[in-house]
């Protein structure tokens, strides 16, 4: 660890706007629930563009949301460098994940602001809108439309209570017509950054603060459902039966084994439902989901296809109908290596082991990365927990995090 | 088979008499549905009786609600044969199960007035109350009060509308507090036999129409409950998890194993709830069901031991704690070689092969074995289904049986 001297950015602060951020939407499970075009999202985004003009920024909001503060380079016509995360949450999430990147991007900004610090590349922080698709189960609604890549579809998806997104927008005086104009032009970002805590426990089992990420692992969600046959639990021998259950556990137990095997793969079967459900009657019906990632898009698909194998043989053999529906197919995103070199020679310089990892949770940088290159850096979470009233990264860890964008920041908004 | 000439019983009449039986109760469904002490269970009874008048039998109801017809032996005196099975059913449940049995008893019974047989023993066909338990989620009423093994309590057990087994009891102007006089003096009865349909496919695998039970298996019904711990599915690695579906998958993988493995003991997972049950949340909590079976005892108990040493290995390995909590544990129950002989010697005479086979559901013979001996004839189900709309034994089987049945209680009568 760093003596808190090498550490520039000021810990109190960060510590102390992310303890008044987490205020708003504060629910009654003890967590945050702010959802995307809502008023607490909106106080969200006012509070921390006070941050921003206390840090000398220039505030705007596009037309997809996004608010964005801008520090000047010295020569503003180059390419941005880019900073953010966002502001929304689950519902009753916790107090980190998001606002932890947006605030520690001011912090920094503020920090060169008051050191007089100048950078060649104007720097950029943004506070993307709804980056967790809690409301209208469709995320990273501001990092999209940055890339360009939302259709009028898609502003079509509506939330619980019926609303649309094209109607959630028009409440909050934003036009989803001009909805493609949030689009940055090609060559306009240099780079992007976003710090976050790790939702994960491998740096709190490596015992590091702060670790640079490799790349964003790439989904695949598919939905296995299982037709064998119900019967009646006492009269039909082990022999005659197709166990739908039997069949969906064989499965899982391969998940695990495959995915284990690479040492990068993770397979997880979140949910599974079975019919008739009678204690005494064989389930003849399964459904159950899998959700699979890796940041090799390769490994990942060689170990779908190990399980499709073995999971048409599984039902063969059992006499059970298997159905295979995709629900959602991403590809992974690596992180370029200008900025993974930026934050581990930051890391270096603070003496923190320039430690890598994967992040397996999707990010909004993931749709930035088709346009330009993008970067994480991220924060030992405790127990890995997030999503969660109990998320927690410690006030040192935070301030470790911020002190490693800052010098990224620095590094990437002054290099040739 | 044999040719149609040696069959005495009446197949017609057999035939017609289930048809009209399942008229009563027949339901929406295209099933049906007699629960206990309900106008249709009342319905089906008086029907019945009006049958075993048609036989000449003499009939009396007792204070469990049980429906007796009495054939008097030449020498009164001596313990009686005891024949029959239950006219409750399942909602939308099937036109046999329970039926065949009762109305198999009166028609060997009015054969038998019809040429004139006298038999030593006198002979009963008793129609239990309430075998199926489909209303107070406890069956087999009639046969436990016959057995002298209801107490108080258990007519304290109350139905979906709050409604209890003795208020439904009086409702039917049944005294609930002389359930006692429903008992059998011990050395009253000396034998029980049931002819039921299979409920299974065993017979229709082996193609015969007919089986003498061994014995009926006694179930054990467990819940276990798997702690491990909710994570997120794309920042948890395979090697930090603990995951309580993986678990109770390996665990289920072992109830099959050890199951088959005997030849004889079937096991079941019926139902499984899992939490928090989020697509890329790794499950924390699963909950499941084991339903294990036997005719032998040893057998089913070292099943279960195994099961549980296995599961036990497996949560330890893994992090997660088990609880396993039991909700039934029920012995089980021989056929004793009286019945079995006289069945068998009645198959041989028919020139069907005298084939025997378990019983793995539950019937009233459970609660009478323990003060005399008790048998059961299976009769061939079509695709192995009961409980269902689409349970169905054929004419010739239901006449086959029928004869089985006919033949035994001539028997059984008779010899000394």
């Amino acid at each position: 660890m760093p003596d808190g001297s090498s550490i520039e950015i000021d810990a109190e602060r960060l510590w102390f706007r992310l303890y008044e951020l987490a205020e708003i939407g504060r629910s009654e499970g003890g967590g945050v629930t702010r959802l995307s075009f809502t008023e607490e999202e909106r106080a969200a985004k006012d509070l921390v563009a006070s941050y921003m003009r206390e840090a000398g920024l220039e505030v705007r909001e596009d037309v997809a949301g996004n608010l964005i503060g801008r520090r000047e380079g010295s020569d503003p016509e180059v390419p941005v460098v880019l900073a953010g995360s966002h502001v929304d949450s689950v519902p009753n999430g916790g107090d980190f994940d998001g606002p932890l990147g947006v605030l520690a991007a001011v912090e920094a900004l503020q920090v060169m602001e008051e050191r007089d610090l100048n950078t060649q590349r104007p720097i950029e922080v943004v506070a993307f809108t709804d980056e967790e698709g809690a409301r209208f189960g469709f995320g990273m609604i501001g990092s999209r439309a940055t890339a360009g890549l939302l259709t009028p579809e898609d502003l079509d998806r509506e939330d619980e209570n019926g609303v649309s997104i094209a109607q959630a927008m028009r409440d909050c005086s934003l036009d989803p017509e001009r909805i493609g104009e949030a689009a940055r032009p090609e060559g306009s970002i240099h780079a992007y950054v976003e710090l976050h805590i790790e939702q994960g426990k491998i740096l709190e089992n490596e015992a590091l603060p702060v670790g640079v990420v490799t790349g964003i692992a790439g989904p695949v969600w598919l939905r296995l459902i299982l037709e064998g046959e119900a019967g009646h639990a006492g009269t039909t021998p082990m022999g005659l039966r197709r166990d739908a259950l039997s069949a969906a556990a064989a499965i899982i137990g391969t998940v695990e084994r495959e995915a284990a095997r690479t040492g990068t793969t993770v397979g997880t079967v979140g949910q599974l439902e079975l019919m008739p459900g009678g204690i005494n009657i064989i389930p003849g019906h399964v459904s159950f989901s899998l959700d699979l990632r890796d940041i090799d898009q390769d490994v990942r698909d060689e170990v779908e296809a190990r399980i499709a194998d073995e999971a048409r043989r599984i039902c063969e053999e059992r006499g059970i109908v298997l159905e295979t529906q995709t629900l959602q197919r991403l590809p992974p995103v690596l992180c370029s290596d200008l900025v993974r070199e930026a934050a581990k020679e930051a890391c270096d310089a603070l003496a923190f082991e320039p430690f890598e990892l994967a992040s397996g949770a999707g990010h909004d940088g993931m749709h930035l990365a088709d346009l330009r290159p993008i970067g994480m850096v991220f924060v030992r979470s405790k127990d890995g927990l997030s999503h969660n009233p109990d998320e927690y990264s410690s006030r040192e860890d935070c301030a470790a995090g911020a002190e490693v964008l800052y010098r990224t920041l620095l590094k990437l908004a002054n290099e040739n």
